[in-house]
């Protein structure tokens, strides 16, 4: 197809903001980031170019266009996705397949993603099953929590897997030399949590300088400065990232609705106001990149569905420093080892 | 032991605060409740009396004094806990057992609790094992969140049942006649999730009119008004619970620390103040009575460590409330009958 070495595919159709306000965030992306070579923009061919116009970058040396005639929508099902061959996310998927590209990007409908992805690329060598990465804000302080839902039902090994791709990620994501990897569960004492739990714990523990593994986490420390990654299942990492954002609105909404109740408050509130934006910026999506799906051949990323250009600039670079540390490579390699570990544990534990 | 039907033994050791605490409460709970018959307090008799003495209730008629010598710590595990046989969250469990007592409370370390309440009072005929429910506040609204941790590893005839319990806690608790029922997972289309909640999914649908079954619920609908009662398993529930209440306090100490990081702020936080006075209202703890460990012989009550005099009240308000309902005896039958369906749909699926 004649791309250069290490292009990234973004796939412009699936966001909530249109294509124009994706290409902004390519435009964004370009500016600040020198080192990325070049970026394939993957979509209907004359909304790119206008969008491209638009912006004032039709004809960048860096950016090619793809035209690709179909659009997964956010209420697709997996399987109508799959079945939309010529559709941006798709074609997208097949240029990271084939070699074209490094990596990939789409603002568009999580689901089919991962479906796609996890068919067109398959699991990685020594890999069972992938697992979705995200970032996640605290007081003052980013976590990375894998797996966000990708797979429900994790056995042992899957959780180890887990722990290394949450690992490599938050080296690459955060800049953690030795990111802190807690395995999330309902007690810390030894023996506590289901079986389940507990052999994934005694894993974990012998895989020595593999990862900087500190233990049994519960709840109360998800949001507090002791991990660095949260290690869990998709049920319970998909149920939890979205309680959580929820309640975070909720929160926001009571916070509105209380402070404008009257004009004394209301008064009070304008004060104030430095304090509210301080916190929205802390939390805004934007500013965490994208959730990388893990385990998976090939570098893809979802951001979220209403990014705006600084999300997508953000993104762009996320995939970039994902190649520039050959993150994919170093996973493959650590994965190895550990299972080597984990054989070794189940040998053990099968012959005593 | 010639205590009057109906009493409840109040564990008066376990609190963070201290028995003088617990027993103001009690003081409280009978000026507000004529309803209430008897209270049994539990724990060393000496400093029951002083605490009565100070309250001014020392002698009261629906008042007796039951005398335990230990005290199950709050970081005592259960093993430990279950070997202090003089203890008053022990004895008070043991009142219950011997019928003597109609219900119990404590404020004490929970694993203790859960554990000393199955081994004593047993499951009920029907249910495997107890689960432990809960009462969440929302920006307007409170919910049942069931399980909170009692039962991690939870297959579908049990989650049906904690649907069950639930709806029974939530119409005593929350005074809903029909309360909406909802299945926690990770995506709302049939078929999606695990096979363990697809399989509770359908025998919850062919429930009839024993519940009132809305169907699957994702983390984002939790929080939101769409149902009285979450099902859930103890592990998700537990976790669940823990990190939304973390959540809370962390962005809570993060807008005090925004609030008051200039001075303009601080006086506009001052003029705004009955907006944070009101939130922290809706969210105290103390206003939600005390989380029931359902499916057991008795009623047994946990407590927050942290309860103030309000909430020993509510608590002791929600163990009669329980009482003059008969749940027990309303679950008890809606278990029955929930079996036979669920067997009728498991010979079904067999047979097919």
């Amino acid at each position: 197809m004649g791309l250069i070495s290490g292009t990234i595919a973004v796939d412009v159709m699936g966001s909530d903001q249109g294509p124009l306000e994706v290409i902004e965030g390519v435009k964004l992306a370009l500016e600040q980031y020198p080192e990325i070579s070049a970026l394939a923009l993957v979509g209907i061919q004359t909304d790119i170019e206008a969008s491209l116009k638009k912006c004032g970058i039709l004809g960048h040396p860096k950016i090619s266009i793809i035209h690709a005639s179909e659009v997964v929508e956010m209420d697709d099902k997996p399987t109508q996705s799959l079945r939309k061959k010529d559709a941006s996310m798709m074609r997208a998927l097949d240029l990271v397949k084939s070699g074209d590209c490094a990596a990939m990007l789409s603002c568009g409908n999580t689901g089919s993603l991962m479906a796609g992805a996890t068919i067109k690329l398959r699991p990685m060598p020594g890999i069972e099953r992938p697992a979705l990465s995200t970032v996640v804000p605290s007081k003052d302080h980013l976590f990375i929590l894998i797996d966000a839902g990708a797979n429900p039902e994790t056995n042992p090994r899957q959780l180890v897997h887990n722990a290394i791709l949450g690992s490599n990620h938050c080296k690459v994501e955060l800049g953690i030399e030795k990111p802190r990897i807690g395995l999330l569960t309902i007690g810390t004492e030894e023996g506590k949590g289901t079986d389940r739990i507990q052999e994934t714990h005694k894993h974990l523990k012998s895989l020595g300088d593999l990862i900087n593994y500190t233990g049994l986490i519960e709840g109360f420390h998800v949001f507090e400065k002791g991990v660095d990654v949260v290690v869990c299942d998709g049920f319970v990492g998909n149920i939890l990232v979205k309680t959580c954002e929820s309640l975070f609105h909720i929160l926001k909404d009571l916070f509105i609705e209380e402070l404008t109740a009257n004009p004394l408050r209301k008064f009070g509130a304008i004060l104030s106001l430095g304090a509210f934006k301080s916190i929205k910026h802390k939390f805004n999506p934007d500013r965490f990149g994208a959730a990388p799906l893990l385990g998976i051949n090939g570098i893809v990323l979802k951001a979220h569905g209403s990014s705006n250009r600084s999300g997508i600039m953000n993104a762009i670079h996320t995939a970039q420093k994902m190649l520039n540390h050959d993150m994919n490579e170093q996973i493959l390699s650590d994965v190895a080892e550990a299972n080597k570990i984990i054989k070794l544990n189940e040998q053990i534990s099968s012959s005593s």
